[in-house]
């Protein structure tokens, strides 16, 4: 308990793919800004399965709902509701993963934390159905965000192993843009070809394939954070870490640091146009816990879609011996492809939490 | 703003280096539990300079005082506040960098978040020196949780391109202790000299190491942790991303599970002298944000120490040109050494804090 | 911001008179939970108007439908939102209030707070009406604790100038009900002849009238709460003060152990039954922020419903000018009647949520 | 747990009497403040006993040291630490009450939540010492209040059957000013002559005397503050409700609001030179749970205090008997009076977070 994040800016989600709906409660939007429901509906199709042929073939309206906090389309300043119908669910598929649970999937930690109550059917309130109403959360705080010169972008970094290049080292919203408007998430086309073919390869075989997204806030004022435990860097990891799927998160040279020497490393200060800016980017814009006023930079690890056609070895936990277990239906082969706004909804709610905790607002 | 962790274990941590005293408050640890001291330094000393001729020749007594919660070494169920006295700071060493900041240090970024009033000092709050009351912390954690079975035990994974290997599937109350009591935290002592070597190296080219941190916790009871924002993953890698250097966190197989596929990736379950287990533990002991018996693995990317003594440019904040600086004084060239123990405190802390949250307590 | 409240057991409102719905979000009920709908409404009808002539005419369902965390009447362990539809909402009785501001309504303060685009048709999130999601919770709560043993009951301890009595020492599972049947929520009849014709008076006279509720809370474990800020009465507080027009809670004795002796307000402990009780209960069944095993009591002042009709000065803030103002519509001349039930939502949640914290569940 | 209060500005209180030290972290302040120390120890000084014949004869030196945050008397920005030694504690004095139980103190309710290991000398963490602390952040709460021109002021509202007249509609920093330099913190000095009577009846009775405080807060903007569960009432009583012996807290009419009619108790708005004020303040300064503008008054019943010299019946709890207890020792017959200034710090404390967090600083 809970599915909760925030302190100025408070996001509690809510649903299972087996209720009437799944949505989110937004506390915290100041009074009279507007949102652009087209804006956000875009944003939100970003994620949706059935985008293209390298999705599952279900079929998910995903329009958002607003119950209270918006009126006429602009926020009066109390909490927001906004909800998801849920309607092409077939929980049927679902049925007996409490016995035989699925590897690495999240029936057997759900029994051992909820017990024989727990509501699983379609994974429950741990189904990557329930990212839409972060894209919710995510995408009204892109519009805030945007409209104070504040723009978040992620791209596709890799699937399986095909990588596609890095961020510049000032990625602009004209970047994001073209980013978000392609098929497939990526900077460099020509990387877009092989991730295609390891996705179609991981599904003819019944297999999936992982995946790692590169995310970058730019716009961001120096000074926001703190050093210790409510920098950027935890207050971001918390919250990127509530998307499924996610194994790791590394901030501007990551892991690649643990490898470097300090004067490889380190970002030299200098003068741009009377700014003060740094020669490049290792820090991904964040040193001790506090933004620079360098992009921030992160990165986060999808791995590979648990569910998957191939049979794989269980346990039945009545019989208490040894199974076999061929999980059925439509499975996204490569859940990183639709992570990506996902991502950018986690990374836009956890700054606008902190922006409008720290005062840094308009 | 602000140094505190947990929810049922609240962890403050206080000081600056120029000050009289830097410690904590750790509220939530019940009435009755017996406090070994001479255990708890023990610890600490594992994270103490000088002790080895790799680290600074700074010396720090570093032993804890209890001002309140204890009683006779017991605690008595109130606020425990523990403190440690500065006496060895020179702070004329650090005059000056609020003009000329260090690269990738926080002086830019302390003063653009607090102003020219910041206390900065002996690096102030962000101090690497600050771990010692986490180090409080996270050793009284650790006495607790070794009482109920649960151990955490670190090891060096890698100092700059020198690697040790991993952990074995399943760790062992011996083996944390016989890394534990190594010079260098390795489990491979062969990789401890080419680790030594990269250390010595940078040293003498006046430079610093990067490093990575392995860390496992074992004993955990399945069941504990949640989806999305309050999951194991979210809660650790929140306090982790608070021990200063740390630019990267992952679980399990991490960064590697975005290039694996679902059949390769997936842990599937067995039967092992009658209770649930898995083959392997590519999850890291985390499924759904919740441990699932196995033991939790995560590694730490620690960035190389920034202060280097190689001249390195910056900017003078004043005259708003150009700089160089030349960083006085003895600083640790590979931080990953003196962070191991750190790191197991904060892993401790967090799970103590999820433990007694989540009612798994005995 | 923000509209929550708990630790382990939060409450989320949200929702305005103008909106689609409003409701709530209850995370951190624990799964296998039986919800009786029929009990729920029944206790939810305690609060709605038009249930007697004393109340105002306005018709609304509120019935809650539950979106998530429910199924089949047994709760999955995952965060419960339940919604209720508006429907009879007649904004347009609330035009103009933000240019003359009803004295001791929030439509000022609301401006100031929000600045112009605050939705404050129907009083916004202000109304009355949020506190039917509080009863939903509340309702909820009571269900969990009636089943292991835990009873909240309260009644109008008095209406203007009318008293009803205290509750016995040891109020009873069936006052509590016999209290709940009733038209008006006394315990002596004879107080509710009188408390009617303060009502029937004040209706008359275009005016309306204050009150005060006593709430119990019984079969409450000893041990529960803190000292200092996190004890049971901080704790009950916070929340109630949450109940709109409520301006004044104190404990046992409260404000009349301002004028007592100690020798008087003691409560000698004595043994009964085996079990240690108190020969009295000044203390309100907590002392030191914990409770020492006698029943909880509180009281709730409520000031009068501040919408009359008679003609009100005030100011025209755009004119900059004195204004008069007649409050059109119907208005409860009594708020506190509907409030009982919402005192004991209040404290239900509040309790249930101290013990899933304080591992008191069984 | 927790001893902890605040969202933007954090006060975590620490100590036993039978410790080192009592104190307190407070994480929040910003940096550059300026700590006059001989302000905050004249503060310090009016909760003190021995300040009048009227306390106890118990001597506390009571003088904050600061072990971090501060720095040559202005803030650094980071965490302060506070701390106050113990000197004078004959901890002899309670020896045996976790057998035989004050009536009406917390030793009983300790044990049952802490178990035998609790640490209840000198009251232990329940300690009307642990005041002190709070007091210092209170303190320095109210320099920087004081500084925007936000006054806190306090004064005996009543003791016994002794009443004080009520603070003006418009309170003043004199007013607060010369109540705090009396000996006994009255408006009114003919009221000070018969509440010196009481005390001075209930001692040589062997007995002590309840009393209530009156509080008020001027200057503050109006606009701070939250409808439901973050409100300025809510906010306040929870910290409120942390001073021992507080067992009630009403605002503005407070409980004689329930007595009253709405064109009685609407405070009607006028314009006065030009701003928006009420006639008068039955509101007490906050509607909807958001501040008008006028002053903030609330007040706060103080039970008397239950160590009294008269015999008293308790139990022994290891012999299950019914038995009398006398309790040895120098007590304060009215711990009304110290708590004068811990109602203003305490006021002060929860201010100063609700205005750093809604961003009405300067």
């Amino acid at each position: 308990m809970s599915s909760e994040f925030g302190k100025s800016l408070k996001v509690q989600i809510f649903g299972e793919s087996h209720g009437k709906a799944i949505g989110c409660v937004i506390d915290g939007i100041p009074a009279g800004e507007e949102i652009d429901l087209d804006a956000l509906c875009a944003f939100m199709d970003r994620r949706r399965p059935g985008g293209s042929r390298l999705g599952t073939a279900r079929n998910e309206a995903d329009r958002p709902v607003f119950l209270s906090g918006v009126h006429e389309g602009v926020t009066d300043g109390f909490p927001i509701c906004a909800i998801i119908e849920n309607s092409d669910t077939r929980s049927g598929d679902y049925a007996g993963f409490l016995r035989t649970p699925r590897p690495s999937h999240a029936d057997y930690t759900a029994l051992l934390r909820y017990g024989k109550s727990v509501g699983m059917r379609g994974s429950g309130h741990f189904s990557g159905r329930l990212t839409a109403p972060l894209c919710i959360a995510g995408g009204i705080a892109k519009e805030l965000l945007n409209r104070r010169g504040i723009y978040v972008g992620a791209h596709l970094k890799s699937v399986g192993n095909t990588n596609d290049v890095s961020f510049p080292l000032y990625p602009t919203r004209e970047l994001f843009e073209s980013i978000a408007a392609k098929p497939l998430a990526v900077i460099d086309d020509g990387a877009a070809e092989g991730m295609r073919a390891e996705i179609e390869n991981a599904r003819a075989d019944g297999d999936s394939i992982g995946g790692s997204i590169e995310c970058a806030i730019i716009g961001l004022p120096g000074g926001l954070g703190s050093p210790m435990f409510d920098g950027v860097e935890n207050r971001l990891a918390a919250v990127v870490f509530g998307v499924p799927a996610v194994k790791g998160v590394e901030f501007g040279a990551g892991f690649n640091a643990a490898r470097m020497r300090g004067s490889e490393h380190n970002d030299p200060y200098l003068i741009a146009d009377g700014r003060i800016a740094a020669e490049k980017n290792d820090a991904g814009g964040i040193v001790g816990g506090i933004t620079n006023g360098m992009p921030v930079v992160f990165r986060a690890a999808i791995k590979p879609t648990p569910s998957i056609a191939k049979a794989q070895k269980t346990v039945d936990l009545e019989a208490m011996t040894g199974a076999e277990i061929e999980i059925k239906g439509r499975h996204d082969p490569c859940v990183a492809l639709r992570a990506v706004p996902v991502i950018e909804a986690a990374a836009a709610a956890a700054i606008l939490d902190l922006l409008l905790e720290e005062k840094k607002w308009n």
